[in-house]
This record gives structure tokens, sequence and C-alpha cells, in this order.
């Protein structure tokens, strides 16, 4: 860490003791089950990507940290009830500048979570971008899975860091819904297993969209390998079930896993 | 409440106190038959969907609060002769930040009152980003279902507030309109029936929009239910009468029903 | 009228004679030959629409209402040589506030009307939205329909004033421009019989536009009965002729007719 | 030409004089082969369009006159090496206000040209809306077609001014560039035999643009006769050729011919 | 060179040689392996397209150039550890006025280098207008070529300056992925053979972007030619391959070759 650096986290640090002795007692408060949403069915998952306007760096130093610690508050306050994962876009996306990944048992939480930040004061300097919900199900067609299939999808993914995340909305055409289930169970098994040789390196979550938005599903990725992550799409291109996906992409976010502090970092130098 | 949203209530009433001796009059002549307007065939629906500016957080509180005012004056004066309904999108709907619903026996009242709107002190933060209009029509199709069916249609919606708002606009494709009437009532059966499940959580209203705007239809839902939405939305992408559906959504609108005190007070914040 | 809005004509009034002093004298040379203008075949056509800027409403009104008058005198002085109307679309068409209708023998002079409109106080709160043209013709294939179809088309419109227009711009495939007359004919005759039972309570104009534009056909509607319009589109997307339109609005324009006071006074409020 | 038009030509005329002094000797080297540059195959044609920034207006008329006289001598400049050409679009296209068509021997040099211009006084209130380019070819199809066509596309145009200019970029499909010479021959001869009764009242220049943008060929035409210029589209969209056109016009860009000074004085106003 | 010219090189002289004091001990450690970055598979190709805002010709000289002397700082500073080509593109594309070619063995580095370059006081006059990711990976059908065509691609090309570059992403159908690699690869010797006449006057670089952006490929070429590129792409819109490719272009980026110090001079006047 290079000495600025250092000592914006120092002043970081100074803020954060004196907005804590306000905010410390509500923290105390049992957060939201991050767990729990992150893992079971019926969540409401939501992708907000945010612009950061110019005027922002037009502030001297000082103002843009105290700003940026009204935010950090913010976002501790609802992770009381939601769980909310950020990106760093900015130079990885020509889409956005920043992600705020939202889970919430209620689309209200997340909304209420969105309005306060863009009525905050960092808030203002926020332009937003895209904005994409779906909510978790139970795998659809792994029941009718092969006991094998079945066996091989629970490989755990390599426990290393996975800085990468990218996620790819897709919509599939009105021809798909219209085969019959046991068509497309075909097809998506042979789409499973295409992304078999890819488990360990690229973990992957799916929201179901339609409905909710332009899109019926939201795919999300995360790996420290971005080759394999490449070899992976090239894979699942090929397989019939990608005739049917007239969009796939159109926006492809792509950013770096970042924590609250390392964010709030990014954005003060 | 928290306490700086009952401040925001209080200076609001006095506001309302003050402004109530001039307008009170004119707001005792009868309003506009709400009930009529939101049942009966021949009437004219709108969806105005507004950004608010940047610049509008960039004012002291009391000056929102007083245009703010400004904005109820002119809800209320036109909602002696349309009906108004708002909705939050805000944090829910990339496309808008807040839409009106207006009901009209004429759409010239609805543009008077967008035109009053735009041009009062609040209007002036505010960006048109979507203007949808259709009529309400009786039921085109429904006359020659089975009785069996149209006994079915008849189950009221539960009871319970319906907190979500969806509108998604739909265009049919040529080929729709090229088929004879019985075709796509056979179709339109289909739709009707994979409908059934969902009638009690969700409520449904349909506009008419073909040469008033480039849509043929826009379909309105409001439910608790969001996954349940989900699911209606699912099982209506899988009947044939979707493949003639070249425009589903785009944009779907999502947002919360706020009364106008709500939304006043979430602005006003 | 409002007390408000008669001060405002009041203030015109002033305005108008203090400039007539100046311009009357060229205003009585004699006028464009609307009438001519308006039913002749070889006229150019031309639809522009323009977004008022927020910064318009942001002056005070004497500022305004001098920059209205000035404004009022441009198109004045054009109108000696073209036919100019007036449209409100605010509130009616999210796509622009107000919209020109300009008939004239050579497009030059409609180049040099909107110059001069831009160049001007008032103009330098317009945006420009969209630019369409078109030149009238003899109708193509009314010659050779049948003479009781012929008959039927000359029913004249109602004399009710018809408040509403609506513009919508059409492009037809290569497909139909590759069918051969006769094959034309025929669908046309299918299209203007669909178009009989709203002769009266519809106005249309039609303007050609290949080559002028990325369209192929202007089609221009007023009527007093919005919802006869949407029956007759409904009509005109059922009949065979439709499935050559690929482009069938995009915008559909919609908005009331306007007296140039009528205008002005709209936006000096 | 009206008093104040008249003042504005003087002005710039004594700008003239002065600037006359010291860019003189540099103008009064061999200016470019225009008549060579826009006749011979190998030359590069750009197609620039540019939108005139609201700004520009709220300056006093002698600060945009000086500016205009920097903008003047740009152009004269580069005029020693290139072909330039100017057209007034505000009025008559909505993609923008004026239009440069540039004729080169090296891309680059045509390059330098618009980062002069956009770095100038002038540029600064210039937005760039379009960039097209093309290069001009010795005629493809026509060695092939019969004797009479060769003779009958000799007809000279008429010698009266033409002052409508209209650019139509256009875009060929994959099946088009698959078919094989001698089929696409039949079809351009049939596309030519169309244009046979407007070569006197249409002048046509082709550019070639594949590679060099998202085009295929750069249409260019002027006339003084717009209804001439519609009925040889019309003809053109009749033709075979034309289902293989899956892009034509988008933008359709129409303007008046102007010389630097004409265009420079309806700026200057 | 201009006197102008020659005073802002010896004006950033005096400034490079302040600064250098300062970076140079930095600067002296290892640059990155450039050769190495441009040659092997699994470097990641990131091409970032930026215009520069209107304020930026606002500012005085001075100013301008101590803010390009930074930016310079920046982009020595990340060549370090990263490849970093610039091209002008003003003038010659529509989409940018600069673009980056980087080459990094993780994206994470070049996100950096971008995030640097935004957040230092020349970036702030930069508006990002597009982003594209690929990775370079070993021929993939060329080993299964005649080895006469082998030997006919070793050609090397031409050892005159190449200053123009051009940058199309291609995206190919689901039709593509989905026939078998060999049908593929008898497609892709047509396509590779189409370009043997300008292996000698054309560069060119492929990268591979399925999943790393809504893109499959980015074509990288840099000639002295255009005329002869033009040919090379009408050639090869010609084979069946092409065929399958929905996006070529889209844009279509053209600019021509700067170092760092030739582009500086050029926003430096």
């Amino acid at each position: 860490m290079n000495p600025l650096a250092s000592w914006i986290t120092l002043l970081l640090g100074v803020f954060y003791v004196c907005v804590g002795l306000v905010v410390a007692p509500s923290l105390a408060e049992a957060a939201a089950d991050r767990e729990k949403l992150l893992t079971e069915p019926g969540v409401y998952g939501t992708f907000a990507t945010f612009r950061l306007n110019d005027s922002w760096m037009k502030q001297d130093q000082a103002t843009r940290i105290s700003q940026l610690t009204l935010f950090k508050g913010v976002v501790e306050q609802h992770r009381e009830k939601i769980a909310i994962d950020l990106y760093l876009l900015r130079g990885m996306s020509g889409h956005a500048d920043l992600m705020f990944r939202v889970h919430a048992a209620e689309l209200r939480d997340t909304q209420q979570f969105l309005v306060d930040l863009q009525g905050n004061a960092f808030g203002k300097y926020l332009t937003g971008t895209g904005l994409m919900h779906g909510v978790t199900k139970k795998a659809n067609y792994v029941p009718g899975f092969p006991d094998q299939l079945k066996a091989d999808l629970k490989v755990a993914s390599d426990p290393w860091p996975k800085p990468y995340a990218i996620v790819i909305p897709v919509r599939k055409s009105a021809d798909w819904w219209a085969l019959d289930q046991e068509k497309r169970a075909v097809m998506m098994r042979e789409h499973t297993e295409a992304t078999l040789p890819y488990l360990k390196t690229i973990k992957r979550k799916l929201y179901h969209s339609s409905g909710l938005d332009d899109l019926d599903f939201i795919t999300y990725f995360e790996t420290s390998k971005l080759e394999d992550f490449h070899s992976l799409i090239l894979s699942l291109e090929q397989v019939r079930e990608f005739q049917y996906t007239p969009r796939f992409g159109h926006p492809t976010l792509m950013g770096t896993v970042k924590s609250l502090d390392e964010l709030i970092e990014a954005f003060a130098q």
C-alpha cells in the first residue's frame, strides 16, 4: 500500500470512529442472514450498476471521504436486512463504474436500499445505468438428470479467491418455451455436461427473471481464470440449447469483487 | 416512522393548511368518479414515467417541501376530473424514478394534467422517460369462452394489499392480426386458462393501444407476491399465442404503489 | 379562461401592437395560398418536432413573453410563403413538446423557416427531436378502384372540430415493392375498404417519402374520437397489406391541434 | 440581401483583409487539384456531419464573426491539399446542422483537417454526429453492359444549379456478396436501367466503404428537383437488387449545397 | 514541424525533466516484456476508446500541458507491467477521439491502468465510449491447413510503416457454432485463402472474446494502404463463412497509430 493510500485509510478510520459512536447501536443488531439469502430459493437478486459522474473528482479529497463515509453508513445499515456485494466495473466494463448485487427476501427492501443510496450525499454523484432483477429457484432440470451427472455436479469449486465476476443476462426465444419440458431437459443436460470441466475454477449462480425484467435469466459467475471462463462460454455456444437464445449478454458486465472498504478506497483517491 | 420523517410530515402539514385556505373551495367540488373511470370501457389510460433530475437534491429541504406542496396541489386539482395513481419506480426499474397512471374520459384532460405538472415548480426537476396510452374496451374473447372458464374468471382477487405494480407493453406480430378471429380465440382461451391459478394473488387490467402508440396492448398488474407473478409470466410464455408477440416488455416497468403523501415524503427526504 | 391567462393575453397584445408597427407592412403582402398548398400534389410536407429545454421555465415570465413574441413574428413572416400548422405534443407524446407541420412548394423555403426559428430567441430553447419530409402526389391506386368504392370515398368528413392529430411514419418492405402494381392494387383496395367506416370522423392525408427520408410514407390524421381512430388502425392491421409494413409508427406522434396564439399561451404560463 | 446580412458581409470582409495579410502567402501556393480529386478513382471521400451547440448563439455577434473567420482560415488552408464541400443540413435533416464532404488522396490529410477544425475556436461549438468514409473506384459492372446502355449513361446532367444534396449510406446483405459476379451484374443492369430517366436532373457519385466503415457504399446525389429524386428512389426500390439491401439510409442526410461564405453568413446571423 | 509545435515540444521537455527527477527511479525498473505480450497466447487484449470533452479546450495551454504530463506519467508507470499502444481516432472515427490497445497477462492490471487514467487530471476530460476485451490463443484452424497454405501464411508483412489501424469486432451466429469443427475448418480455409494477396501490406491480429464481451472476436489490422484493406474486406465478404457473421463492425474503429509523445502533442495544441 502506498503512503497516500495509508493516509486515506487512516483518515477514513477517524471518520468511522466518530460516525461509529452514533450508528454503532443499530449496527449491533443482528445482520441479515447472508448465508441463507445467498443459498435458498425464493430470494430476489438485484444487479444495479452505476456510473460515477465527472463532478465527483472535482471535489477536494476531504469532502469525498466524508461523503464516502456516509455511503458506508447506508450500506452497513441495510446489511442488517439484505445481503449487499460490491464490484468495481470501471476499466473492465464500458457500461458502468460500480455494481451492487443485492439479495433480499422482499424486493421492497432492495428498493429502499437503492432509494437511500441515491438520496445519500455520495449517491448524488451516481447515475444508474442498469437494474436487473431475478428470483432464485430450486434446480428445474437437475432432478431428472442421470445419477452420474448429478454426482459430477457436486464437485466443489476451488477454495482460491476468485477476483473476477461476470454477469450475463439471457433471453430465450418463444420457440424455446414452446418446446415440451422433456425436449428442453435433453438440451439442458447437454448444456450442463459442457460445464463440467469448469466447475472447479468457475462459480455460478442462476436467477430467474421472466416477468421481473425483459429477461428470462441472469447468470452470475466468479473466477480467477478468465481464459477458462472464455472456454466455458465457447463450449456453451456449441450446444443446441444456445440456438434458442436470442439474447446472451447485451450487456455482459465484468468487474472485480471488492469489499466495501476496498471500493471506498478506490473512489477516495 | 423515524423522527426526520415525522418532522417532514409536520412541515408538510403546515404548508397544506396554508395552501388549503386558497385551494380548498375548488377541492370541495365533486371529484372525478374514480370508480367509474377505473372500471368502464371507453376510458383512456396513460402511463407516464419520469426521472428526477440530479439538481433536485441540491436544493435545501425547505425549498423541496414547498415545491412538493405545489405539486400536491396540481395533482389534487386534476383529480377533480381524472383518476391519478402514483408509483415509486426508483430502485425497482432502471427506466424511471416515478410513474403516473391516469384514467380520463378524454385524453386532452390527461394532457392538461401533464402540461401543468411539467410547468409546475416540481415539474422542472422531472424529465419524461416514457408515455404510453391505451383505451379500455369490453372483453373481446371472453363472451365466446365455455361457461366453466367464464365462471372461473369471476374469482375475486385477494383482499390483501398488493404493493407491487408491473406494466408490460405488448406488440403482436402482423401474422397474429392476419389470423381469423376464431383461431385467435382458441389461442386466447389457452392464454386465459394459463392465468387461472394466479387470479387470486395478481390483479390485472388491459388497455388497447393500436394507433394510440407503437403498441397493441398495455398490460397492468398488481401483486404482493412477485414470485407468483414470475410464474404467471412463465406460464404465458409457454402458450402458442406468445409466439405471435415480438414485443413483450421493453420496457417492463416495476414499482411500488404509493399514495400522493407517501410519494411526496419519499422525495422530500 | 382564468385571470392569469387573460393577463398574459393582454400583455402579448401590447407586444404585438408594438411589433406590429414594424412588421405590419411585410405582413400586408399576400400570404401563402394555404388552401392550394394543403390540397395540391407536388407540395412538400415537413413534420418537425422539438423539445422545450428545462432552462426555458427558469426565465421570468416577461422575458418568456418577449421571446414568444419574436417567435410569433418568425412564424407570421414565413406564413407569407409557406403553410405552417402547430401542435402541442407535450403530455400526449413522449417524443416532443411541440410539432410544426409545414407545406411548401420548395423544401428550401421550409429549411429557411426552420433555420430562422432556431436562430430566434425562442428557438434557443428548442432541441430538435425529429424531422420528416414527404411530397404530396395524385392518388396512385384509386383510379383503378370500382366505381362504388370511388363514390364511397367521396363522403366528406364531419364538420366538427377535430382536436387530435396523429402522425404515423410507414416503411414498406422490399417484398412489397417487388410485387407487381396489380397485386399491390388488390391489397390497397382491401386497405381502403377497411377505412370506409371511419371516413366521417377521421381526416387523413398522405405524404410520399421514399428518398426524402428513411421512410416510404408519412400518414397524418385528425379526429375528435380517438377510440374510432384506434378501431381504424386495428382494422388496417388485419388486412394483408399490413404484412408488408415492417415499420408502422416508431414514433407514433400524437398531439392536439393549436393556433399560434394558443400555443404561445401554453408556453407563456 | 437584407441590411443585416450586408453588414455582416462587410464586417467579414474587413476581418478577411486583416487575416489575409498573414495567411495570403501560404494561400498563394497551388490549391489541391479539386477536379482530379472529384473525378479520379482511388480518392478517399469523407462525409462528416456536425451539430452546432446551443451555446454558439449565446455569444455576441462580433465574437461569432471572429470565430467564423478563423474557421474560414482552416478550411482555406486545407483546401491547398484536399477538396472540401460544405452543406447546410439544419432544417432539412434531423441528424445534423452542417456537413463537410472531403476528397483526399490520403485519409490522413482528411483527419488532419478535421482535427484542426475541432481544435479551432469555432470547432469548440461543433459536436460530431457522424463520420463516413469511402473510396472511389472504376465502375465495376458498367464495362459488361450492352453498348446501348453504355451510350445512354453518357448523357450529361443539366447545367442548371442543383441546390439539394442527399447522402444515402448502403449496406448489402451477405446473400448479395455470396452471389456470383454474373448474377450481380444482371441485377445491377436492371438497377442502372431504372436510373436512366433521371440522369439529366440528378447527379450521382458512388463511394465504396466495405472495411472503411460499417457500410458497403455511400451514394451521393445532387438535384434541383426533389420530386424527381423521390421517383428515382421509388424506381430503385422496385428492382430485384433492392431486396439484397438491408440498410438503405439510416441516416438519409439531406441539405443544401453552400459556398464557404454562404455557410459562414448563415451561422453569423 | 511548425514553430508552435516546436515551442510545445520544448515546453513539454522542460516539464518532463522536472517530473523525470521524481519518477525516473521507478521508470528505471524493467519494463513489461512488450514483445512477449504482443506475440504469446494467453494474453488479454483490451481496446478502450474515449472522447475528449469540450471543456478540455477551454483551459489555457499551460494547464493542458501540465495535465498531459501527468497523463504521460500514468502511461509510463503502467508500461512497466503492461503494453500500451495509442491511436488518434478523432477525424477518422465518429465513435471516439483516442484509443488505447492494452496487452496484459492479467485483466486486473489493465483495469488498474484504466482506473488510474480516469482518476488522473487529464482523465477527467475523457468520457469512455467503448471497452472491448479478448484473449490471444494459438491458431485454431491453421494446424489442419494444407502445407502450401501454411507456407503461404508465413510471408512476412512489408517493413514499411503502417500508419492506419482498424479494429473490427465480430460476432458469429449460433448456426456457426452449431456446425461441426470440420465444416468450420473448410470455411476458415476459404477465408484464409482470401487473405493471401494482402499479407504483405496488411498486418493482422486476432483476439477471442466469447464470454469476455458481447462478441466472439476482435480483429485488429494495420496498413499503409487503406484501399488494399477495403479490397481485403470485400474478398472476405464473399466467402461462405461471412454468412455466419451477423455482426461485423458496429463499430468499425479506424485511426492512426501514434506514439505517446505524438498523441500528447496533438492534444496540447
